[in-house]
């Protein structure tokens, strides 16, 4: 199998690096930067610790290979995308593993689709360095079964996220509003605690309340308990926020926070739910849908 | 035991009609709002209801009862404080349940610690609809142990906190920017997973990071990944700002997410930890500890 990397930067090197440790031999690749007498050292250099062959062009990559991964940055994937459009064949996988928008995937599969190429939208959920090639990947649009049965031999982690381009990048992307949030508040939380000397008693009452208990049924009691009680909520932050200001940390998550609250407030959970109670999350988020 | 109330609102109702049915008799309140002739309706049905007299001022609650729970307001607390002052006395109880600042309930302290009296800075972990006087309390100030002493008996959950004024309300404000933050990056997190029809896999990737796992261990991994990693991690946000943009929803948690990554950079943990890891959140803390 032919494999080509548009674009040779952490995650080309990373991928192909692990990919030729599983005697993936003949990896070519191309870099914008590559002959740039200052980055393109860096990209020689790993061309070459990963026993990759660097070529010219886009489209010299495009034209060998049976699966080309276009690994450039998002704001330039659309560029590479019409680049090699003319190129592209009927069977040959395009793995965009750019990080981009749901849209922006969305629009590679249009200005590709009558190519007869299968694409794919791959977005990485894990870390590059350290998992390299075995980073846990989700993969939509018409080519992500070709590629996941393709690539699993070669210790590549596929989890399929159906046909449509964006779906791949879209889980990736909300999946970080929730976990690159959650430490954005253990930071905040933190620093306050240790500035009042209760750190210990803090995480113990939190631990209280998460430990042991599904992430799904934590999410169908704060999100219908703040729907509820949205106002007083928001209001008993006030009390967090000017505490944070008296002890001159930042309160950035904590304001945000309340602001979100008080955005509930609209909708009259209260007076929606006086005589049942929602059966979870699901009924909260179609109310504030946005149409 | 003489038990009464400076302020008859939610909190108040609510314990002391949990009280009255564990068989404490004869409590008694006054609220600042008893003969507003809207307000005062309200305050008389709650009162009767609770079997509790209603009196007309502070000091002659202060004066007459052996456990004073001031339970007004943030903003007035102080007040109260200071109109009752002069009739408190040594090894009478002053439970502060307002939800005020440490600072607040410190100064609250300073202001009577010379009448002799036992000081309690009681904050509430709760709700109080639904928990009455079994709502969690966590308690400390040099009153706190004879308050959990004398209360337990009636059903009350109190938990000490320490000696020090301000310190159970630090637990409580501290836990909350937790607790509530979780609450906002699950309807932003889920907002944007139903706009793109993603919420099952979303969902179940998150509780596969989550589920089973200690609250503790979550802490040191996440706090310690993204102060390596901050750079990486708020410019992978931009990507997730994006796409609540162009699903017109909301990004307040997630931009406060990114700018609290950002305001890790100063630190440069990455060239800190060249050679070795951080042991866990405590080195992170440390290093960014408001001096």
């Amino acid at each position: 199998m032919k494999i080509g990397f548009i674009g040779y930067g952490e995650a080309a090197y990373n991928i192909s690096f692990g990919l030729s440790k599983e005697g993936l031999k003949g990896i070519r690749a191309t870099d914008a930067m590559m002959n740039d007498s200052v980055m393109g050292k860096q990209v020689h250099t790993r061309a070459e610790a990963a026993g990759v062959t660097l070529v010219s062009s886009n489209k010299e990559i495009a034209q060998w290979a049976d699966l080309i991964f276009a690994a450039v940055p998002s704001s330039f994937t659309m560029d590479v995308c019409k680049d090699v459009e003319s190129v592209l064949r009927p069977g040959q996988l395009y793995v965009d593993v750019s990080a981009s928008t749901p849209s922006i995937k969305q629009a590679i599969w249009e200005q590709v689709k009558n190519t007869g190429v299968l694409f794919v939208d791959a977005a990485m959920l894990g870390s590059l360095p350290k998992d390299q090639h075995r980073v846990p990947i989700t993969a939509s649009g018409n080519g992500a079964e070709e590629f996941k049965k393709l690539m699993t031999p070669y210790g590549m982690k596929i989890t399929l996220a159906g046909e449509k381009a964006g779906a791949a990048s879209a889980i990736k992307l909300v999946r970080s509003i929730y976990m690159k949030g959650i430490a954005g508040l253990m930071i905040e939380m933190l620093q306050a605690a240790d500035a009042y000397g209760v750190s210990e008693e803090v995480i113990a009452s939190i631990s209280k309340s998460m430990d042991g208990i599904p992430f799904t049924s934590h999410l169908d009691r704060l999100v219908t308990g703040s729907a509820l009680h949205c106002t007083r909520r928001a209001a008993e932050l006030k009390g967090s926020i000017a505490m944070l200001g008296e002890a001159n940390l930042s309160s950035d998550m904590t304001k945000a926070t309340k602001q979100r609250l008080q955005d509930l407030e609209e909708y009259e959970f209260a007076k929606r739910y006086v005589d049942k109670k929602p059966s979870g999350w699901k009924e909260i988020i179609e109310t504030i849908r946005v149409k």
